[in-house]
């Protein structure tokens, strides 16, 4: 386990490999030890069939942004082993983003939280919250 | 809230309407009162930087299908306001298949579960397991 | 529903014919709208065997905290849907406290989070986090 | 990690150690590898303010089921990490089971799921269902 020297670069850098990121347009705004923040469009095949965000991509943002605040200061070998969603609002906006920060760092463990808003016009809206249970796995 | 009267074909049509869904290559297999099936092919876009299944993705496959599982006894007027994926293993196949059920069929609100096997050769193995909280929502 | 007029005078009095609650005792701290506090010390009878305060104790501080923060602000016709707790320690002290806030209040449901801390001698630590899915009950 | 040999008789003796199971009157009424059924009848200082079982003791119910059936293959060394629970239906009754069984069981971790029914007269109903990550602990 250790902790990015830089933290943005190495998520960026790490975010550019992961196919579903790549073709979602999600995007590493922010990373200092412990909270990242990371963005992302809102686009039609991000969708349900009423037009709002699909659970899935509000779930794959805020997975993505907690399992980055863990690897700020636990490196890449982390496996999420479960995940939570609160669907406040019917996610609709032009653009989306995760806040997600770290709540306990364990040797072995990580519990993280975020928080997605929804950006429209000038507003910017609470419209999900969860959480994520990492292990860090050991590396030989 | 009305049962759908013919649960395959009405999912099978509501499922062409959602962008993420055509997008995935989700398709509804099965469907009858209170349990659904929907399985989906491996992609590269569908992964996360090692390989897998993204989270994201194991999580609209799991809200998805727990949808579904409800709109076969509530109708559409649905909204996910809490869903949770235990990841039992990486998730790596050729193809996913997720099969949920409803546990509760309350007026307001449905509690479901959800298996999700991946597909490897010959072999089939439970990858991740999820339940999703869904209101009734009031229509005029 | 309707908003508690003096949240910490009518928490306490429910508090009171909660035999759970009574047993524990558990006392309601302070009350605000959208914000709540809770104590509890420790007792042998609260623990599971290694000594610790027992999840199932933890939980009912957790929801106990997260039910009256709604109740400040929909009253008392609430029911817990699902609750979920993470342990973030071993939870031993000699006093333990439950501060819970309202995340989102809805028409028909509140969504409510919660820190639980273990005192020891001078020190404070956060030993639990929790969150709460409340429905308000309509009322004749 | 060491499964117990005879897991009956080592939960029944390990239940009689945690000061809160033997104030609430748990008890081990089953155990084989990977499954395990505890019972507790209905008291009044069980209950929250309506009478109905509290929260936390239905979420202690749950999980000490659920470490109960990871301990059967894991032995004592278990650190329940994460919980959660849904509540289906009001709890009450005279006389309460949970019936945990194991998901995957894991080399560190155990997943493992329970669910909870309330005895009313001749009748059984399922009150909540619920879950349990737990953290297989090194011991030297």
């Amino acid at each position: 386990m250790a902790a990015l020297t830089d933290p943005l670069s190495a998520l960026q850098e790490l975010n550019r490999k992961a196919g579903f990121n790549v073709w979602a347009g999600i995007e590493v705004l922010h990373a200092e030890s412990g909270a990242v923040v990371i963005g992302m469009p809102w686009r039609i095949e991000a969708g349900q069939y009423t037009g709002f965000l699909h659970a899935g991509v509000i779930a794959a943002l805020i997975d993505t942004a907690c399992g980055y605040a863990a690897a700020t200061q636990a490196g890449l070998s982390l496996l999420a082993v479960h995940f939570s969603v609160n669907c406040l609002r019917s996610a609709s906006g032009e653009r989306f983003e995760a806040h997600a920060s770290v709540v306990k760092a364990g040797r072995n463990q990580f519990f993280t939280r975020c928080e997605l808003y929804a950006f429209a016009g000038q507003g910017r809206s609470l419209v999900a919250t969860g959480e994520t249970l990492l292990n860090v796995v050991a590396t030989s």
